[in-house]
């Protein structure tokens, strides 16, 4: 039989390729982790993909028994709700209202602490699914093509290697980077590419560019001696084909990456609906003036009476009218302008010609739904990723950013009018917007895209650098340096030596010639 | 008047945002450069942009007065044709024969006293822009949108800087990514990517590493202090927007990269058309056994007598039949299965079911095209990069590679039923072929969108990393370093004498008490 093969044929093949029927598993994840996986799994799921994914007994924002076209394994974790909500509430006080008043050494060792019972945890949930032979018989059963996990929730390589199936990562970033470098292999130059976390953008002077070395030398120590053996799993991570991450350059300052490393911010981003009928009415009797939208995100559920009061009189004062998501009492100095929702259409607002500005406590959901509307945001960042998020959007000029502790209400209304009035803030979000639009594909076709890549390729290995085979020494060349070092010192000290030789000799001929003569 | 916007209008506005009527200036280029620069030049005037090509008056392979879409600029060198043939002529000769019988130092010099005569010319080419008023007057009111070069022809940096318009590169490398990595500031850590011309693949073992270190000092050693003033020239290039690198990783190993470095090789390959009648008829006697294509590239046209009856005699021995494109006189030798042509349509032929394999001296065209249509390749490399591909075809399976000079039949027959019969080769060829074409954009979409891109934004900034504004040493961490070493040393050092300061006040006071008591 002949071979028979032309571009032609290869051509429509592409073109037409799409992989139904691929069968996609789904770790475990949390919070926003999920609210940004979902997409991906909704539109593999139109793409006409299987999608399972695996929900532990213990998940605080999976909800396995709402209707929902993904196939839903419940994994028994060892742990109760209970004791997560109480996890989760003694991390958001630490966050929120601890950590400004401690000391740098004793905040960082109560945020380890914190770290090392949420990897307890973490591990926990794990168990229920290596350690469960059920679990494990199903898994291997299920004929998988691809795993797809935010890493955040450890593991998943462990079971993409047991089931040997291609692993795609869906990743924010890690604490310093570290993860993407030292199992993903990602270069980062501490001099431009601030650490994760570190509150510093690329523009670094020498004070900054110490700090920011420091800030990833202590997280590598952390792990690299903190976490018993972190190389194999490492070396795991590392196996992963394709490393969607979740920025881009309208948030991210550039950075260099690899060709498996896919740049996919705003992945959940969506055009704007209608609004509701009550709703649309508030926001239409703001006239000229517009709307400011203002939200603390779902774990902030109420706050002080005085901030609440500092707030509401701080918002009374502005002209546009505010719609503030809140599930709080109403304080009593709440204006005339202002309405409280227990809930809002966060994206139809954002994407409402009415909308002047964005208050948010800084999530990277929101930030991401300002910029691809192109809103200019007043930043109040809480915990977690939030300060970092709105330190980069401060930096490319479309926020001010307070202090939610130290904050007045002069300060709040000052910043809102800022945003609003000057009109550099609002170029730059449209900048920004412009940014994200303007590529080739959208975040959410290159996600699926890579995912369905790896079905189809068994993985993505022409994509993979071959810096994971190397030592941390010879990656860097310091093997390399040791050889050259080593034989320049031995050619040097073997022509010293060869020269004062020749000169004893020589010398040592006069030497005698002279005593010779002398005799 | 209300600043009104919305996602939809910004969605709608990128899907239709083509740039029409942009004004695209296009830098003089060479050889298989200028082949390369041609399909996006004429994918430019399909979306309905102007083109405008400088042409040198002692061009050897840009011909402004045939018939062309594009607008062509002459440019009065100072150079005459027959200087630069004559250069061409003994570039190919020490390339081809010479070489082979030098010392490394040896050819090492005298390849440096060809570069430097290359940039001498090259120099005379850039004189008849800048220093002709009529020439800069004219590209002054072109109003051009972009300007579009390959560096290899120097001197584009410097008019796109005059002239205050965006810089889009499409380059193939420059020797040991020189350019790439000292004024495009892409990370190349020398223990995993082979410096271009090195003849290294990315894995190497302790030896080549070292190789690779001191070839890619060599070449910066020499750059940075050889060609005067690189700074200001290289300064310069870090400006451009975009560089349009034409590999992929169907033929590149894989490494870091930047955001504004986009892979886009291949960029000239096209599905195959109908072959000529007469062609065709000869394709089709071949029956199951199917042909072999055979070309030595447009520089060599002919071979010595010895050469060539050796050549056909080995292809006299293969069941396939082949086409030999050559012209000079037909070998004594020649088998009845051979047909030598004076042209051939190489593409077309690559792309017929019937072809077996591709002989080839491995210029990157040509390369590419049988990656496009997945033919495994024989490769005899003569000059320049040629070598340089190989073995990277080599390196992925798809090639084996001959020398000319040591050639004899039975290898060069034995070599031919080896990627034949061998069906590794094919396999390998079928896979690169596939990752080849499954990718989100063909190459030729991807180099327009991103030239467009910089039209539509007048560059592309928020690609740009910070690693531009920093020194070497800055960029490095030395001076950080530097810092924190002289901290530890200075709190040694206090630590030290303070220690040693109690001791001795400790001991001096206990002697004291001694000689007292004795006293």
């Amino acid at each position: 039989m002949e071979l028979r093969f032309s571009a032609c044929v290869l051509l429509v093949l592409c073109v037409t390729w799409g992989v139904n029927g691929g069968n996609v598993l789904v770790w475990y994840t949390e919070g926003s982790h999920w609210i940004n996986m979902k997409p991906l799994l909704e539109k593999l799921v139109d793409g006409g993909h299987r999608v399972t994914v695996l929900v532990p007994s213990a998940s605080l924002f999976m909800n396995s028994s709402e209707p929902s076209r993904f196939h839903y394994e419940r994994v028994e974790s060892s742990l109760s709700i209970e004791v997560m909500e109480k996890f989760m509430e003694e991390f958001l006080h630490f966050s929120i209202y601890e950590m400004e008043h401690m000391g740098y050494v004793q905040m960082y060792l109560r945020f380890m602490e914190l770290f090392r019972i949420n990897l307890k945890f973490a591990l926990g949930n794990l168990d229920g699914v290596v350690k469960s032979e059920e679990v494990m018989m199903k898994l291997k059963r299920g004929n998988f093509d691809v795993l797809l996990a935010d890493p955040i929730m450890p593991g998943s390589e462990l079971v993409a290697d047991i089931l040997g199936i291609p692993l795609v990562y869906s990743v924010r970033f890690t604490m310093a980077h570290h993860f993407e470098r030292y199992c993903g292999q990602v270069p980062a130059p501490p001099s431009f590419v601030p650490g994760a976390m570190s509150k510093l953008t690329d523009r670094m002077d020498f004070w900054e560019r110490v700090w920011n070395f420091i800030f990833y030398a202590v997280q590598d120590v952390y792990f690299l001696s903190g976490t018993g053996k972190p190389t194999s799993a490492c070396e795991l991570m590392g196996k992963a084909d394709i490393w969607l991450i979740r920025t881009y350059w309208d948030f991210d300052f550039p950075r260099p990456l690899l060709p498996n490393f896919k740049y996919v911010g705003g992945i959940h981003c969506k055009p704007a609906k209608p609004l509701p009928k009550d709703i649309e009415e508030f926001v239409q009797s703001s006239g000229d003036a517009g709307i400011v939208i203002f939200t603390l995100g779902s774990f902030i559920r109420n706050i002080t009476t005085e901030k609440g009061n500092m707030i509401a009189s701080a918002l009374a004062q502005i002209p546009q009218k505010v719609l503030w998501k809140y599930s709080g009492q109403a304080p009593e100095t709440l204006g005339p302008n202002t309405k409280i929702f227990n809930w809002i259409p966060q994206n139809d607002l954002l994407g409402h010609p009415k909308t002047r500005a964005f208050v948010t406590h800084g999530g990277s959901n929101g930030i991401y739904e300002a910029i691809y509307h192109g809103v200019p945001m007043v930043g109040i960042p809480m915990f977690a990723d939030q300060p970092h998020n709105l330190i980069h959007m401060k930096a490319k000029g479309v926020a001010v950013m307070l202090n939610l502790n130290s904050l007045t209400a002069e300060d709040f209304r000052d910043a809102i009018n800022t945003v609003i009035n000057d009109k550099s803030y609002k170029e730059n979000a449209m900048r920004l917007s412009s940014i994200h639009h303007d590529k080739p594909l959208s975040p959410l076709d290159e996600g699926v895209f890579w995912i369905e890549f790896a079905i189809r390729n068994n993985g993505a290995k022409h994509l993979r650098v071959q810096a994971h085979e190397l030592t941390w020494y010879q990656y860097h060349c310091l093997d390399v340096f040791a050889f050259l070092l080593a034989l320049i010192l031995t050619i040097v000290f073997i022509f010293i030596k060869a020269c004062s030789f020749c000169l004893r000799k020589c010398c040592g001929r006069k030497t005698k010639t002279k005593s010779d003569k002398k005799q």
